[in-house]
C-alpha cells in the first residue's frame, strides 16, 4: 500500500495534469511525471490517456528502461523515453513536463531563440536549446521520442538546461518538484507569447544571465503561491 | 427505424457539431456531415440551423444531387453541394466539415500557403490548395457553393488533399470518420494560428512530406483520445 | 402601456446589450439604440449605465434633439447625439451600435483601411470611413460626440456607409433592425481581427464590391440564426 | 474596531484584488494597496498571498518605512517599498497597483513607448516612463523592489506620471482612489494590446496631450460604472 507521502505525491501529479490542461499548456496530449520518492530508478506517470481526465487511480510506475510495472497490465505513453532518459541523465530532476504548449511551437521551427523576457521566466537561463530529430533519425520520422536512443539524443541536446524545444513537435520542461515543473511549463508558455510580441516592437532587452539566475532563485521561494491558485482554478473548471 | 449503429452515428454527428462550436471552429454558421453507413450515395447532415443547437432529431438525409429525403419536409444548408460533390468524387471520404474557422481565413486571402508546422497537423501534407470562386463564377458571387457546378469546381481545386481553403470564405476538411474530420478541423485552425506566429519570427522549418505522412498515420491511432476530451468539454459548456 | 410589439422590441434591445457585451464588442461602455416603431422621430436606448446590466425597465425614449422623455426623469448617455443625428439623416436606419470594439480601434488610428476580408463582412462595402473629431472641434476635445453639431459632423463622415470608425475612440454600426446592427457590430470586430492577421501574411485579396454586396444581401436572410445562438450564450453567461 | 468607512474601504480593496485577477491584470502575483483614510503615513495591503484569494481578513497595515503593524504578526509582500515610497513622494495618490500585466511587459523591454491610443487611456499622458533597475542596482538583481533605496529610484523614474513600466518585470499604476487605480490598470493593459496591433498597421495617430487630459478628466466622472460590472463579473467567476 502507498505511504501517505506517496499518496499525496500521486494526488499532486493528478492535479498537475489538470492544471496544465486548464492553463493551456496541455490539450488532449502531453504528460507530466514525477520521480518515485522511494526509488530513484522509477517514476510515476499516468497510463496512456488524455491528461485532463487523469485521476490518482490512473497513475502507474515506469522504470528507466521504459518498462511499466503495473499489476493491471496497463500501458503508458509511447514517449515515456523522454522521461526515463532525462531521469537517468539528470539526478537532480524530479519532475518532467512534455507538452505541445502552443506559443512555444513557433520558437522551435524558426531561428529565433527563446530567451527570458522578464523575471518570472529567469529559469530559461542564457539559452533554450532546440532538439532536431532529423539529426538523430533522418527526415521521415513521426517526430515522437519512441525509444531509448531518441531519448538519449534529446538528453544530449538538453545539456544542463531546464527547458528544451523539440522542432515541429513541442517542448520538455524539468523541475526539482512537480510544483516547480508546472511553474516553469506555464511561464515558458507565457514567455514565448510575450517575447513574440516584444520582438515585433523592436530590439529586445532580455534578462542578463545574472538577473535570470537571481530571479529564478527568488521565484523558487514562492512556488506554492501560484500552485494554490492554479489548483483551485482547475478544480473549479473541471469539477 | 434506425439501427443502433446508425443511431450512434447520428449522436456522434450532433456531438461533433457542439465540439466544433465549443473549440472555435464553427460559430453560428458552418456544418459537418457523415456519409450514410448503409448507402454510399447519401449523407447525414443537420437541417439548416446553427450548429451549436443541433440535436439528433435535427439530422436528415441528403443525396448526392443535393436532394433532401425527409419525411417532415425540412431543408438543409444552401451549401450542401460542398458535401454532395466531395462524397461523389472521393469514395474514401466519410465525413466533411465546412467552416469559417477564423485563423484559417487569412491564409485564403494572401499568397502565404498553409503548411504543417508540427506533427499534430501532418494531415495538411505538402500543400493546402486554395479555391478561387472567381475562376468558376466571376467577380460578383455571394461566395457560396450553392449548386452542383460550384461543388465540382471546389472538388477540382481540392484534388487529393485533405483540406482546401476557400478564398474570402472559409475552408473544407475531409476525414475517414467523424472523429478524424473533427480532429483535422481543430488542428487546421491551430496550425494556422501557430504558422502565422512562426512566420513573423523568421523563416519557418516545416515538416517534410515524409514527416507529415508519418505523423499523420501515427495520430490516426489516437483519434479517440482528444475526442473524449472535446466531447466532455462541449457537454459541460453547453449542457 | 406598451403594445406587445413594443414590449418585444424593448426585450430585444436589452438582450442586444447583453449579446454585445458577451461577444466582446462592448465593455463597461458603449450603447445600442432602436428607432421607435410608432414614431420615427424618437428612439429607444438605455439610461446611462453599463450595457451588461441593462434590463427592459432601463430603456427610455429620446427624441432627435437628444431630449429624453421619461416619466422618472432619468438621463441617458452623453453621446446620445450619435444616435439622434444618424436617425435624422438616414431614414432607412432603425438600429445603431456605438462601441469601443477592441480590434477595430487600431484601424481608426492608422492609415490602413478596414475592408471586407470575407463574405460575413460584405456589409463593410468598398470602404469604411474614419471620422476625425479634430476637423470638427480642434485638438483638445474629450473625443465624445456630446452635442448635435458633433453628431452632424459624424454623419457627414459616415455618408451612406453602414460602419464608420471614430479616430482614437471607437466605431458606429448601422442596421435596418436590432438583429442586423448586432450582426454587423460582431462581424466588424471579427473582420478587423482577421484583416490585421492577413495583412501580416502579405498583400490581401479583399472582396470585390460586387461580392461584398451579394454576400451582404445573402447574409441578411440568415440574421436570426446567429442571433438565437448569441442570445442563448449571453443568457447562459449572465443569467 | 474599524469604522464603517474603513471596513467598506477594506472590502473594496479585497474586491479590487479579485477584479484585477479576473480581468487579466494580476495572476498569482502582484498587489494593490490603498492609503489609510485616517493616517496618510500608512497604507492597507494584503498579507503576502495570491491576490485572487484575498479576503478582508487578509488586509493589514504597513507604514512608509515598510514596517507592518499587525496584531497577528503577519508579513506582506517583499515589494511593499513600491507602495511606501510612492505614497511618501506623491501625496495626491491614494491607491497603487503593481502587476505583471502581460501586454505591457513587451513595452518595458523595447524602445517602443507606451502612449494613449484612445480616449479610455488618456491617463497615460504624453509619455509613460520606464524604470531600469540596472541603473540603480547593477546587472545581477532579482528585479524586485526589495528596499527603500530601490523604491526611491522607482519614484524618481516615475516623476509625475500615473503609470511607470519596470523593465523585465511589470508596471505600477497610481490613482486617487481604488476605483481609479483599477480602471487605469485595466486600460493600461488594454492600451498596450491595441497599440501593439496598431503599430503593425502603420504609423499611429496618438491622442494629443490636450485630448489625453480632457478624456482622462471625462472618464474620471464615470469610474463607478465599469467598477460595478467588473465587480459583478469577478464575484460570478470566483464565487
Amino acid at each position: 500500500m502507498n505511504t501517505p507521502e506517496l499518496a499525496a505525491l500521486i494526488d499532486d501529479l493528478a492535479v498537475a495534469n489538470h492544471i496544465l490542461v486548464n492553463e493551456g499548456v496541455l490539450d488532449g496530449f502531453g504528460h507530466i511525471s514525477v520521480r518515485h520518492p522511494q526509488d530513484a530508478s522509477r517514476f510515476l506517470i499516468a497510463r496512456s490517456m488524455a491528461p485532463g481526465l487523469v485521476t490518482p487511480e490512473d497513475i502507474l510506475v515506469c522504470d528507466l528502461e521504459g518498462q511499466v510495472h503495473d499489476a493491471q497490465g496497463r500501458r503508458t505513453y509511447v514517449e515515456r523515453f523522454i522521461h526515463s532518459e532525462i531521469y537517468r541523465a539528470r539526478p537532480e530532476v524530479n519532475s518532467i513536463v512534455h507538452s505541445h504548449s502552443p506559443s512555444v511551437v513557433p520558437f522551435g521551427v524558426s531561428s529565433a531563440r527563446l530567451r527570458p523576457i522578464c523575471h518570472m521566466s529567469g529559469f530559461l537561463g542564457a539559452q533554450v536549446p532546440v532538439f532536431e530529430i532529423r539529426h538523430a533519425a533522418g527526415e521521415s520520422t513521426d517526430m515522437l521520442i519512441r525509444n531509448q536512443e531518441l531519448g538519449r539524443a534529446l538528453v544530449a541536446s538538453l545539456g544542463s538546461a531546464n527547458v528544451a524545444l523539440m522542432r515541429g513537435h513541442g517542448n520538455v520542461v524539468l523541475g526539482h518538484s512537480i510544483q516547480q515543473a508546472v511553474f516553469r511549463a506555464i511561464y515558458t508558455e507565457g514567455n514565448a507569447r510575450l517575447q513574440s510580441e516584444a520582438m515585433r516592437l523592436g530590439e529586445v532587452n532580455y534578462l542578463t544571465p545574472g538577473e535570470a539566475q537571481a530571479a529564478s532563485d527568488m521565484n523558487d521561494q514562492h512556488l506554492d503561491r501560484p500552485w494554490q491558485v492554479w489548483k483551485r482554478r482547475a478544480q473549479k473548471a473541471m469539477g
